[in-house]
């Protein structure tokens, strides 16, 4: 595994070299400031990883490579600024969310910059199929049919755990599996193989976004980077909360009802007693099953990269 | 006039034929609904008809030229959407905003996936020369930093017509400027003729949008399809108020405080009265002048269909 760690944290250092020298201008400040302001912050790079990996199997040109890391990345960071003031959170990654630091109207602007700047990056990708842009648009798109799907949702007692996994299918998935499979369409494979590894990254993406369904709960506060309890707090419909209705419907109305933001340890409690935390994580691990099931398809074995890389998301702490 | 009138109906009822045609999901109506509805009113269609007419005069594919007509008036809708939530704006068109009808987590939501669509629609066009894409995403960008500047120069009282200028250069006319080239990048027209329909573009936007700060405040209200004066309201920086700052600070800085929305009158008087109206109106014609100018350089002449269209937009009401 040492080598997986090594090769990750070099793509990591990387990948945040290219970021923060990635030219930007000082003006407008009402537009670049909350821009370079929200690409301060040091994600997890996952996406970013996964394209690189995806890329070396497939022989893409590192130059690409790393230009289409940028761009999911920038991608991903443009969601989570619109999705976080659509959900009033006030905290990302330790610091104060960008409509907190300043204002609603700065930030859904500089979502937008951020999102054509992804654009552009892809745009300046020499030679590619003319699926490509297509295939990462229609993934933009599916990301905001995810997000409309949890907005609807939320407060709403009859979501069941098939309407969840088909919106995190899309929410979280929809990006992971661009991950996988952009690299490869600019490498020229079939589209058998595109698709297999579209169905790799939606079931990692269902199985990450299930596990942060937990950490939100069961996590670290200054490590996970933002405040707990706010999915329960917003009446979200995570895997948690549907499958504790569903089994337990008054205790956990009750639950929710009396949550105030600090008393996590009741909601932790209740969820361990009643194997709830348990189910839920074999429900995670079997997506995690079927994105291995599905790389070895492509001749990816378990001394492969990815597969390695997979594993180490699985054993993510936060 | 006659036959560019009918020719210009004629591109407008084609085009929203195939706007109104356009396939969108039913589901999630979350997102879908609201983008509908935003999709509903019957714009004035300039920038499409911008569009149609350059790609006649270059020889474009029909079927190309309809998507990119599409394509940049779903932009246009995408930053009216954005636009009206960071000024509060509460009509538009005679209807409600989108987040006045839904809420401001909804608009946010459908504007990022109708300029999710808008991408989709020039992704799929064929044969496109690679500045084409990089070229209509440089204009996005463009409309951010202008719209950033307009956020940026709101309340404030040195803001000259030059900044003013800059501003509308980015904010109005790097769209109508795009409308203008991306059919000729399309014909594979050369960097200079490119780079003066650039310029005739950029000036059209100039002018148009001086007029619209003068329709907001002498315009119809019904057919302008919102309230008038909303610009004063919010001390916004329009031509208007900084040449009447300029040569009037008190009188003006008192119109304003005493502004209630509906006293409209006193204003319009203190204008004309002042022949700041007149010195408003003079500074367009010389950027429609401009225009004619630059486009004169590409032998289009008076008889020409843009020219006309342009003269059109040059006498228009509302």
């Amino acid at each position: 595994m040492s080598s997986i760690l090594e090769l990750t944290k070099f793509i990591t250092s990387e990948f945040n070299r290219s970021l923060k020298s990635f030219p930007l201008p000082k003006n407008p400040e009402y537009l670049y400031g909350p821009i370079k302001y929200s690409l301060k912050g040091n994600g997890k790079r996952f996406r970013p990883i996964l394209v690189h990996l995806s890329g070396r199997k497939y022989k893409v040109n590192p130059d690409d490579i790393m230009k289409v890391s940028l761009a999911v990345e920038l991608l991903h960071c443009f969601t989570l600024i619109h999705d976080d003031i659509m959900d009033s959170d006030a905290t990302r990654r330790n610091m104060p969310t960008l409509h907190k630091q300043y204002d609603t109207s700065a930030a859904i602007l500089a979502g937008d910059g951020i999102f054509t700047i992804s654009q552009l990056i892809l745009n300046g990708v020499e030679n590619k199929p003319a699926q490509f842009l297509m295939s990462y648009n229609q993934a933009v798109l599916e990301i905001c049919e995810g997000q409309a799907l949890d907005k609807d949702y939320e407060g709403k007692e009859d979501i069941t755990l098939d309407n969840y996994t088909s919106m995190v299918k899309k929410k979280t998935g929809a990006l992971l599996a661009a991950c996988c499979y952009l690299p490869a369409i600019l490498a020229g494979e079939t589209d058998d193989t595109i698709s297999v590894l579209k169905n790799t990254g939606e079931h990692l993406g269902i199985a990450f976004q299930i596990q942060d369904d937990l950490f939100e709960i069961f996590g670290d506060e200054t490590r996970m980077g933002k405040s707990l309890g706010s999915d329960i707090f917003s009446n979200k419909n995570t895997a948690v909360a549907i499958e504790s209705r569903k089994c337990f419907k008054s205790e956990w109305n009750i639950i929710v009802e009396e949550f105030d933001g600090r008393n996590l340890d009741i909601i932790r409690n209740f969820l361990v007693e009643n194997k709830i935390k348990y189910r839920i994580e074999e429900i995670a691990e079997n997506h995690f099953s079927s994105a291995y099931d599905s790389l070895k398809k492509l001749g990816f074995d378990k001394h492969s990269e990815l597969y390695k890389f997979i594993k180490i998301i699985q054993e993510r702490h936060s």
